[in-house]
């Protein structure tokens, strides 16, 4: 279902590599029928032999069909799709980010109920195996974290920020003449992207049903180049980070700009790359890095789901039960969180202000790190303070810098970020 | 089989994660029985109802049993219990990489014939997912090359050496005495260890027969500070590298400390980790990183498998085929590879010896990429002069340097370390 560049893809390379595969699974495994939105475009890069048709039907009721593979994106009729398959009796294989975070948990439990199997390593980070080692290699864990840069237009973003000192809006502008940002860059820039795929990996990591609403974002749109320099002067990189984590019954899913310390691997994923790392108790803390988006690399993901459905058909038994998302944890509330914060502010250059500024966080129990002053800002007679604390309750952070913005001698807050060790 | 570290622990961590296991997989999983060398041990650690014994054939002949874990090590008698084991109609989880390396492919044919599943993620790379994912989720890709550090104990030595400008002794000893390298070192030091884990790596990732006798090795222990010192000059970062690479039909397999440039992300790869890069046709650059040992992580993979043998069981369905290896490749000599080369050498500090040496390079087809001169050492009127060079061929490298050993200007060829740049 959809033959644009992935579906494309997967129809041609499963052409090409067809004796390669029967030889791999001692079994064919051929694309007999594609949806289209309009069959009457002509397609070059098909496979020859395609079934061409504009109904679902047609997939849906075809007998020789044993998996469809709904590569068409966006949550509508997708979802209705891949839940009439289930009910066909088809196994579905998806890419679909969107339609996994927001209804994964009914999908699974549907295909339970009908013996079938639903797989979506695509979803989550490319052509990157996350989902296959979560679910199989690393099932004897109890997992505690997930940490991971999977929106790889945000990090292109950053990366050029931080090296080459650009404002927000003109590393955007070079990001989408490079084709590494959409046109309606909003899904990404804004962090919603990198909410569907952490919903998707909290659920899998934790065995516990986290939608896509229930995963707090927040966008790089509001960061400057003045907190990369800050970043780096105090040893950290700025990342868009999607943080999944555990303690006991509660989680955390969160997806927000954050400094993250120059020595932690993550900080070394740059550009479009994504990265993904695991903490269980069993294997401590595994990183995987790779493409996490591109044609081919999700070609890639798509096809091996599907080889891992053929091969269980070719063995003979039933399909593995879904993963269980039996274990009913707590989602914290952001305002709950506790982290370490780095604060920029503008405030009058005179004596008495650093002591109103520190007074109003300290009486919200917000404890001080470091505080920078630097020099006056030029013309306005503004100093720029930087602060970062220790761990502090986001409520009472929000509540103290709401404070500060109202103060007569804080001109503006300039930025509020999150750190995180994920020590 | 074996209730060391790694038995221990999969015996009581199968026991402990029993209810949660049970719920994955709609099946029990339960440590019956263990075979050791002295039964009459006390083993406070072990799961409690074990039987223990010192006879295998009371595994092999227990009906009861579906599979067997193999965590004794060594190549005798660890081979023949797996291959008693497999004809007993036993699935069998091994984390022997030097039985895998030395007969895996005999084994996994045999495997076949009997309808046995084998399994053997914990043989290479630890707790790290990477069998796994180059046998199923990556099934899809054509591999063009696996770049891995894959021996903790070499990676914290070369890692401290780089940090702390120690000589390689000093580095050894801090490492053995904080347990990071055995009383006996040999196997980790002078690359065989790797060179067990590339056979692995090569066998699967190019469907071809890689034998551990086929992988040239070279150890670190002729790296000296100055090769730190340089390498760091260059822009290079000095690993013990363990490379598979694939030209049409010609593969090359070898494990030896090169430069590798900085911005490489193996290059980051500190300490005791462990990493793999995959190269394939599809996805391009793919890595994991993690524990490369430790008796949890190894666990964490001997549990994986054994789970993903349950499930395979509870689906009622035969094992899948062992992976094909019937690509049949050649294996290209060391004598014939091409690469880059950084070498190391004391000469007289006077008028004409540069000439010499350059000439004898050029005499063996080994074109310059940079020559350094230094200082004259103190007292014996040395020049330490380094040279790194194009890409050249192995064994006329290995003539020149034989050839600018023997010239009288020449006090001594200190070191050769090939350059991967790994692009």
């Amino acid at each position: 279902m959809g033959l644009g560049v992935v579906g494309g893809g997967v129809a041609r390379v499963l052409h090409e590599k067809r004796a390669a595969i029967a030889g791999h699974l001692g079994k064919d495994v051929v694309v007999k029928s594609v949806l289209v939105r309009d069959p009457s475009k002509s397609r070059n890069d098909a496979a020859p032999g395609l079934l061409i048709t504009d109904n679902a039907q047609d997939l849906l009721d075809d007998p020789e069909i044993d998996v469809i593979v709904e590569v068409m994106g966006g949550e509508h009729p997708a979802l209705e799709y891949i839940q009439s398959a289930i009910r066909a009796g088809k196994h579905v294989v998806t890419a679909n980010k969107e339609v996994m975070a927001k209804h994964g948990p009914e999908i699974l439990t549907l295909a339970g109920e009908n013996g079938i199997s639903v797989r979506f390593e695509a979803s989550v980070g490319g052509g990157i195996p996350i989902i296959g080692p979560l679910l199989q290699d690393l099932l004897a864990n109890d997992m505690t974290a997930v940490h991971a840069i999977i929106n790889g237009t945000t990090n292109y973003i950053l990366t050029s920020m931080a090296r080459e000192g650009l404002g927000f809006d003109v590393a955007l502008k070079n990001a989408q003449e490079l084709g590494y940002a959409e046109a309606d860059p909003a899904n990404d820039i804004l962090g919603l992207d990198a909410a569907y795929k952490l919903a998707v990996l909290s659920t899998l990591a934790f065995h516990s049903k986290v939608h896509a609403s229930e995963v707090y974002y927040e966008g790089i749109d509001k960061l400057a180049a003045e907190d990369f320099h800050y970043a780096a002067e105090l040893g950290y990189v700025i990342k868009l980070l999607a943080i999944g984590w555990r303690n006991g019954d509660t989680i955390q899913a969160r997806v927000h700009p954050a400094f993250l310390p120059v020595a932690h691997p993550l900080a070394k994923v740059d550009e479009v790359l994504n990265a993904v790392e695991l903490q269980g108790d069993l294997v401590g803390r595994v990183m995987f890095q790779g493409p996490g988006a591109g044609d081919m690399p999700t070609t890639s993901a798509v096809i091996g789901d599907v080889l891992g459905i053929a091969r269980s058909i070719a063995s003979g038994g039933r399909p593995s039960p879904p993963p269980r998302l039996d274990r009913d944890l707590v989602i914290q509330a952001m305002p709950e969180v506790e982290t370490k914060y780095y604060l920029r502010l503008h405030a009058n250059d005179k004596p008495g202000v650093m002591a109103q500024v520190t007074r109003v966080l300290g009486d919200h129990q917000v404890s001080l790190a470091s505080v920078i002053q630097k020099a006056t800002l030029q013309a306005d007679g503004l100093a720029e303070i930087v602060i970062t604390t220790h761990e502090a309750k986001e409520s009472l952070v929000q509540d103290a810098v709401q404070r500060l913005s109202e103060l007569d001698v804080v001109k503006e807050v300039c930025n509020l970020v999150r750190i995180e060790e994920l020590a």
